[in-house]
């Protein structure tokens, strides 16, 4: 069985619109390599109780939990916060935040130390391990399962760099996908489902796309099982060909 | 009190990676203007206990609970076989599904009737009411306030439109932006809690950003309150004058 694990997104700005969720994908893509299942994303606003709540739903669940967002400087990011309240842990300076938020800053020729800022991106859970942001200084954290990373799409991505050694690895997931030119999803649906019954271990999934004036669908075979795929696989092909699908 | 919502996202295709989450931005945007407050998405796999489970944790907390995906032809779609388990409602042929359906073939002149598919997407949970697809006729349904719509982003769009009209109205959310360029996010962490206690009911959120060598924060303020919005706003402007962000 490979590891599974879950997401927590913490962003208002998610939930207005204002932005789409990148990380989701990102995460899941980097996960798969490594053979961990992503299999469930909450996307939840910046408040302290969401949180909370998320992680008693999630933790006990999955294997890990990832959070993004909720980690930088002004008010409306409480993650470390709501994450000590959940553990019973103080909130407390954490001398190595405080040091590799500090050097980066001199590194990138900042000017003001805006103290105050440093100090609330340091104070971190009693006992957490951290997770180092090689972009922007201020690094993420790890409790138990639960690992915690920045919002913004390019400094959660280092983070994750630095992060997935330390995990556990299950067999990568492959997927193939044959995507068949203009012919309808409803068209292949009675010989795919049958392909599924025939391999009960491989994810099969049916996605119609458009691209302009062109349509078709894409037929995606996913698992970790490399033999039993490619035998799907082949058998999908000579279905398609018997069917004239492509 | 605005009404509350909450999304569920229903594709493998997400929570591996193979596709990016558009909906929770469209939805979030249009649900904004009609003063709907989108306040939790959940991403979930094409599996039956998911949904239920999900739907019961969800439908008590949001006036409405928006689905996506899960709504097609194929083996993978168990969408509406997972609501009608959750209503402990009988799935059965919606004939005005049907119709639907096979006119929009007929339309756009589907030589092939794959039969199968057309009776698949016209199963329906006994007593559901449709929202119209006006690009490809399988209508999405609604029971009491549980609206399941199709999860490829322009079918979803489509039925989303046919669907607004239906929905109870709040105030419209208005944001109002500020990008200080070349300003970290540390530099104003200080005094924009300050704003935000100043305004409680304005959402205000802090988003650093970063384009090629630029770099900066992008200051977000919103409410369904004007007047306080732009109080609120027009403190944040002589803010950055004062403080020379700007």
């Amino acid at each position: 069985m490979n590891p599974s694990a879950s997401l927590i997104i913490i962003g208002n700005e998610i939930l207005s619109g204002r932005t789409a969720d990148s990380n989701t994908r990102e995460i899941a893509l980097e996960l798969s390599k490594i053979g961990i299942s992503l299999s469930e994303t909450a996307i939840i606003p910046d408040d302290k109780e969401s949180i909370i709540e998320t992680l008693e739903r999630l933790k006990p669940k999955y294997d890990y939990v990832f959070t993004t967002g909720g980690i930088g400087p002004t008010h409306d990011d409480i993650t470390a916060q709501a994450v000590a309240e959940f553990f019973g842990l103080p909130l407390e300076l954490n001398e190595k935040a405080y040091r590799e938020i500090k050097d980066s800053y001199l590194k990138f020729g900042a000017e003001e130390f805006d103290e105050y800022s440093i100090k609330k991106m340091s104070k971190l859970p009693k006992g957490a391990f951290l997770i180092e942001n090689p972009v922007s200084g201020a690094p993420g954290f790890n409790i138990e399962n639960i690992y915690v990373m920045a919002g913004v799409p390019y400094i959660m991505s280092s983070m994750l760099k630095s992060l997935i050694p330390r995990l556990k690895r299950g067999d990568a997931i492959i997927s193939k996908t044959l995507d068949l030119q203009n012919i309808r999803e409803g068209l292949v649906a009675e010989d795919f489902e049958k392909l599924q019954k025939k391999y009960e271990n491989i994810d099969m999934g049916s996605y119609p796309f458009r691209n302009g004036e062109n349509y078709g669908t894409s037929l995606v075979l996913r698992s970790s099982d490399l033999k039993s795929l490619s035998e799907a696989y082949g058998d999908l092909l000579r279905l398609s060909k018997e069917k004239s699908w492509t």
